[in-house]
């Protein structure tokens, strides 16, 4: 199939659109390499070292013989250029990946929070009204995030996949209706994805485009079999308090000798997925287009879920780390249960990759193979979710020296 | 109280703007003149030949003796700007009526989807991040639509103002949940109102500020006590296929002698509210401040609900006039029953100006008087919610001549 990737120099994006081609698909990335140029205004880098993308490019030609297209383009802003890009490739499926995609990022500033809605909201918006003036009958698979239910709304029902059966009080009786889940977005970042389900609704109705909306846990995992071929193709591996996600950082913290940052209780539960299950839910959600395009498809892309302070003591024990409990930053409930359905990718082939102490061990030697690229400065979490709100000290400003 | 109208040069924000000053509120308005330049591009005047911005506001001056600030300023993009008048005026309540406003001219072209889309969204968002990051402890009441409620999805129920209670299932039974009502937009336009809903709940409950949204009905008149004191004063009226409200455009059709054109069967059926009665419920909002900070107070800004059909009937009895039905450019049910729950309002003191033939009467006296003004090409309704949907030719092209 010819693919379109939306954001594919991203930390989802790279993998995906290897794993894609790999699978001999016909892949053209779209990127404005937003991404690298936060890191530069964050004075941070990925752990990993990662290559312009014209090398990623072509490292990926010499070790798979295997072409992918790029174009550096702003989907918030370049209109008229990405109905050009649609015109010429007219591809078979769009995979949308072009989100700031940090909560903390998104909460830091005035400034973030602005660009984290302009840039989601109006990168969405082009993209659906192109698909529509286009007439390209392109099946379009979004990335979203579990952060739109919110956590404990539910009581003790599992979080199903995006619509919800609910008794509407009449006069008549109670009425059934199905009803996308409400939205109980954390954070700025989550909110545009909020506001990304309400134009996907109207645009599959009112356009008839065919939408799948994936709604993503946490990711953790850096390699996958395509970008582990050549040092040139590795992956992002973040680990600062904005971009890094929690069971890297655990990762990475441990493999150079940080003690493990909890930010709250630890009793937060949040739902999981391994970056090789990514890939592989993106490819099936791009095989299998939803039937019905006047209702959008939601999946949960999530396998496992997990309270943060058992991951934290799964990884102090196995690694040998300290933890360290530090003020929360974010405005978030101090414990939650966590349930969530994911039947439709188990249904559609998905072979969970789980937590498992071989996976961690891989993540820890990432790591620790590029320790000396941290920055211990840029582990604590500092984006507060309102001004005044308490932040910790660094815990240490110099790495020990490595084994 | 000090009082900032955003969008305070439009339909509805120009007549609140003179009322609250006519009230004793200290007024400053905020507006880009983007609805008069809209006109520039679509070759059509309001029918009521309105003055340039600061000659109104001279004009204010020597019929009140009350000043109106005036900042020529884009919400949607100068932020910076927008800080600036927040810091300087300090103002206790902000109305928001800055935003595109008519569903057909957001669903014309791709250039207008996408207008409306980035103006509304940014505009909504800059506010918000500016009222948090300023601190000031401005009352925020915007308005919104009916249209996000949809038409026909709650049964027999009447249409409550904003929340729902549900009842979810769950292993243990069911639970009870308030809910904001499911969004059912039935254009962008309506659907960038849906948007603005998710960013208010998310800015009350992480910031704490103090927002009531106002889900207005279609408006109708023109005049209100304060516009009619001298013709400089006077409001818009929009007759043209894009922006005019149905009821108004039937009293121009009526007065110039156009068939009332119904777009489908007419067996829509709508809240509706008289420009008279938007101001006081505007002035009930500011005066009236929710008093929990955490929740989005909601209320439905409607007086009463007509078929449109009835309404042509009606008019075209009283004024005597053909009806015209015309193919229907826009998605939607052919018809459907409403009603709508105003409690809140009439609880705060409203007392609903409802459908008489004397406003009638004065809608089409307003209309006639102008009628010369009118441009009978611009009547019919052409901007289609999917390409290639039916549209009518002009029904007339030259008015008839004024008895």
């Amino acid at each position: 199939m010819r693919v379109l990737v939306l954001g594919g120099d991203g930390f989802c994006g790279w993998p995906t659109s290897l794993y894609l081609s790999d699978r001999g698909h016909d892949i053209t990335i779209i990127d404005n390499l937003s991404r690298r140029k936060i890191d530069i205004d964050l004075e941070v880098e990925s752990l990993t070292p990662i290559r312009p993308i014209s090398e990623r490019l072509a490292a990926w030609g010499e070790v798979s013989g295997r072409e992918i297209g790029f174009v550096n383009l702003d989907l918030a802003t370049e209109y008229d250029r990405l109905v050009g890009v649609l015109e010429g490739i007219r591809p078979e499926a769009v995979v949308h990946f072009a989100e700031q995609r940090a909560a903390p990022y998104s909460m830091r500033t005035t400034h973030t929070k602005r660009y984290t809605v302009d840039n989601n909201v109006r990168a969405t918006h082009n993209l659906l009204t192109a698909l529509s003036a286009t007439g390209i009958d392109a099946s379009l698979v979004h990335l979203g995030t579990m952060g739109v239910y919110g956590y404990g709304w539910s009581g003790s029902a599992p979080i199903p996949e995006g619509y919800l059966t609910v008794k509407v009080p009449t006069p008549d009786g109670e009425i059934e209706r199905e009803i996308l889940h409400p939205a109980n977005p954390g954070s700025v970042y989550h909110m545009t994805k909020t506001l990304d389900q309400l134009m996907f609704s109207f645009y599959a109705k009112n356009d008839g485009l065919r939408i799948t909306d994936l709604h993503q846990g946490i990711v953790w995992g850096t390699q996958t079999p395509q970008t582990a071929r050549d040092e040139r193709l590795i992956n992002r591996f973040d680990y600062d308090g904005d971009y890094g996600t929690v069971l890297n950082r655990f990762l990475m913290q441990a493999a150079v000798g940080h003690p493990l940052t909890v930010h709250g209780t630890g009793g937060q539960t949040r739902a999981f997925i391994h970056i090789r299950d990514t890939v592989r839910c993106i490819e099936i959600a791009v095989t299998h287009p939803p039937k019905d395009a006047s209702r959008v498809r939601i999946l949960n892309q999530i396998t496992e879920s997990h309270r943060v302070l058992d991951l934290a003591k799964m990884v102090a024990d196995v690694m040998g780390a300290d933890i360290a409990y530090l003020p929360n930053p974010r405005r978030e409930a101090d414990e939650n249960d966590l349930q969530v359905r994911n039947d439709q990718f188990l249904a559609l082939g998905l072979e969970p990759t789980t937590l498992s102490e071989g996976l961690l061990e891989e993540g820890k030697q990432v790591a620790a193979r590029y320790a000396g690229r941290a920055d211990p400065t840029k582990i604590v979490c500092r984006s507060v979710w309102k001004a005044g709100m308490e932040t910790a000290s660094d815990l240490i400003t110099k790495l020990p020296a490595q084994a």
